[in-house]
């Protein structure tokens, strides 16, 4: 820390995901000494993470340094590093390699993937939740088809051309649609011995219907366009079983070599650290202006945070809402250096948007259902961080 | 294989470096069954390696699906495979999992990294021989300035911002430029702690000048562009160890957290199969006509094999050279088809080409040597294939 910087509070953001780094722009001109504390070095628009998967996108396409998007931010420190817990009462972020002290804290730490108690599954079956996955999951797909090609055995090839991928929320949803559409588009000519346009994509959704948070219009808007695209829908379906040789769903047993998960989330364990009430999938019941009980310096945002909006419904876990909290976290923070009390937290619901292959989207916008966008509307996405193209490639991927 | 290509001669290309893919487009019009196997998807322009690892370029940018590149060619068929080895007397081509029978074989497996009987180096110090390597240099790169910033101790951060590159060939000579440039100008204002121009980085040849195989003239313009760049340049300066501390220079050792090795470079073993003769680095010594004694059915192309010129100079091992051996063998094998005897190989020298940086770089065209080239007269260079930009993903990383 500079000496010029010594006298001024200590700011300290966990995650650089959409709502730690909106709380951080949020404090740009704040006469406050701000670190910013990620386990890996760039901000990623994990909304386009499928299309890394499905290899319509690079990954420097949807990822940035974080040193660049706070490189003008002259009070901004980045950090590198694992967070391992937070210590409330001395107010200090203990590092896997070192420790930071704040006098005010953002915990932004986000979910991960969850397999329900079955970590196993893991391993047939990975989720999709940054870069690494992603490329993990373009590999499976891209020698899935290649060991079709090669593969004279019709059980075995047919095996190698399904592809299951549970859970029908939205990831489900984009990766299912995706992979359609390279399977029936893009790879039509590539092959010599099969037909990719065969290979068999199924959407398993343990409940009633697919994007089960959106309307029923819309999931069955969703559900219609999938099936066009020659996706299988398999509704009130759980999958009890995964395997090297495939799935089971209840007693029926389908042969695949590849099965991606995209069914389960919960919180990151940092809020378990905090000593406060978790719900069920570990999230943190925040005050209504977004501290946690006890703790008006300690602020959690984001999908690891769980609060009802002034209409008694949970904020969903979706970028508006973390980039909201993180800029009204950061007022709060503020607020507080200039002896103000903090204010309540108020979601304002701008709609949401799934994409479904290249030329499909469902979106509600303002809760209205309509069928339109393209990916690149997505890319001009409102939230999606400027200067994006310039310096692509400083990710460690 | 389909019944109208049972009756054709079935031509195996193993390898789709430059002078594989050459080859297999020469055969374009021919009457052959082609397959063509390579233990990756992806074609490489491996000229432009050092950009993925220095973060300028994405890995995409320089590779290509080989399926793409050959979707339009009706006789080829592409097998994603790594090959063990070759029975030159029953003519196959045995896979790890599987076997390709041939009629006429064009070996062009290419080279390895070589680290001179300490191949327990590697982990220290990489080679850049494909895109994992990129990426694994690229993060150490990253890394070392991350963990520089936020080291308190002088001499552990010094050691984290001295970068040893070991090999004055062109591998080294470009990405020892790539490195001084990024952290001389694109990184300058990411950091808070530290100022990346602080970063040493150190050229470490054996011989008694860099770029060793071009002239002198040329290899002392190299070596004042490098010191310009704030490089330091080693001449006659042998690595006697590397381990987790650093590297030894005869008795000096040099701290440093960050090795790249840039040195050595052995034929692929798969040339040791052919039971014939090799030279001291594994090459193959072939035929004028590039086929191996008493195999006039067995061509080797490329950095696999070894040959003089008409002028009894060795032939580089360098892309151009490829690909003209790459056609020239696939130009006998139709002669051969047609009943006619093989042609012996004669090389074309157009010049080669090294890059220092974005704005300098070292070319000699047909022997006159030249500064000028930016790194797009590279990328426009008339070997790199075509369609590189509108398929960049389907690469299995």
């Amino acid at each position: 820390m500079r000496k010029d910087e010594a006298h001024k509070p200590r700011v300290v953001i966990v995650g650089a995901g959409f709502g730690g780094l909106y709380a951080a722009r949020e404090l740009r001109r704040a006469a406050v000494h701000l670190t910013v504390a990620d386990r890996r070095n760039h901000h990623l628009f994990q909304p386009l993470l499928y299309q890394v998967a499905t290899a319509n996108l690079a990954p420097e396409e949807i990822a940035q340094p974080i040193r660049v998007i706070l490189r003008r931010q002259k009070n901004a420190h980045v950090v590198l590093g694992t967070v391992a817990s937070i210590n409330v009462n001395e107010r200090k972020v203990l590092l896997r390699d070192g420790e930071l002290d704040y006098d005010y804290l953002i915990l932004a730490a986000g979910a991960v993937g969850s397999y329900f108690g079955h970590d196993d599954w893991k391993t047939w079956a990975p989720d999709l939740k940054d870069l690494k996955d992603a490329l993990e999951i373009r590999r499976r797909i891209l020698l899935a088809f290649e060991r079709a090609e090669r593969e004279p055995d019709q059980v075995k090839r047919d095996g190698l051309l399904t592809f299951v991928i549970v859970g029908g929320g939205p990831t489900g949803v984009e990766l299912a649609g995706a992979l359609a559409e390279i399977s029936r588009h893009v790879m039509v000519q590539d092959f010599r011995a099969i037909d990719p346009r065969e290979a068999r994509i199924l959407l398993v959704e343990g409940g009633t219907c697919i994007l089960p948070e959106y309307s029923k219009d819309l999931s069955e808007k969703a559900e219609a366009a999938l099936k066009k695209m020659g996706v299988e829908v398999l509704n009130n379906s759980k999958v009890t079983l995964v395997n090297q040789d495939g799935v089971f769903i209840g007693n029926r047993h389908i042969r695949t070599d590849t099965v991606f998960w995209a069914a389960g989330v919960r919180a990151s364990p940092l809020g378990q650290s905090l000593a406060t009430p978790l719900d069920r999938t570990g999230r943190v019941l925040v005050e209504p202006d977004l501290s946690i009980p006890g703790h008006p310096e300690v602020y959690v945002i984001g999908d690891l945070a769980t609060l009802l909006d002034h209409a008694a419904h949970p904020i969903p876990g979706v970028a508006p809402a973390a980039i909201q909290m993180g800029r009204h976290a950061a007022q709060n923070i503020m607020r507080a250096c200039e002896g103000k009390p903090s204010e309540p937290f108020r979601y304002f619901d701008k709609g949401s948007l799934a994409t479904i292959g290249r030329a499909n989207a469902v979106a509600v916008w303002s809760g209205q259902a309509i069928r339109l966008c393209r990916l690149e509307r997505m890319v001009g996405h409102p939230h999606f961080l400027p200067d994006r193209i310039s310096e692509p490639t400083r990710c460690d991927l």
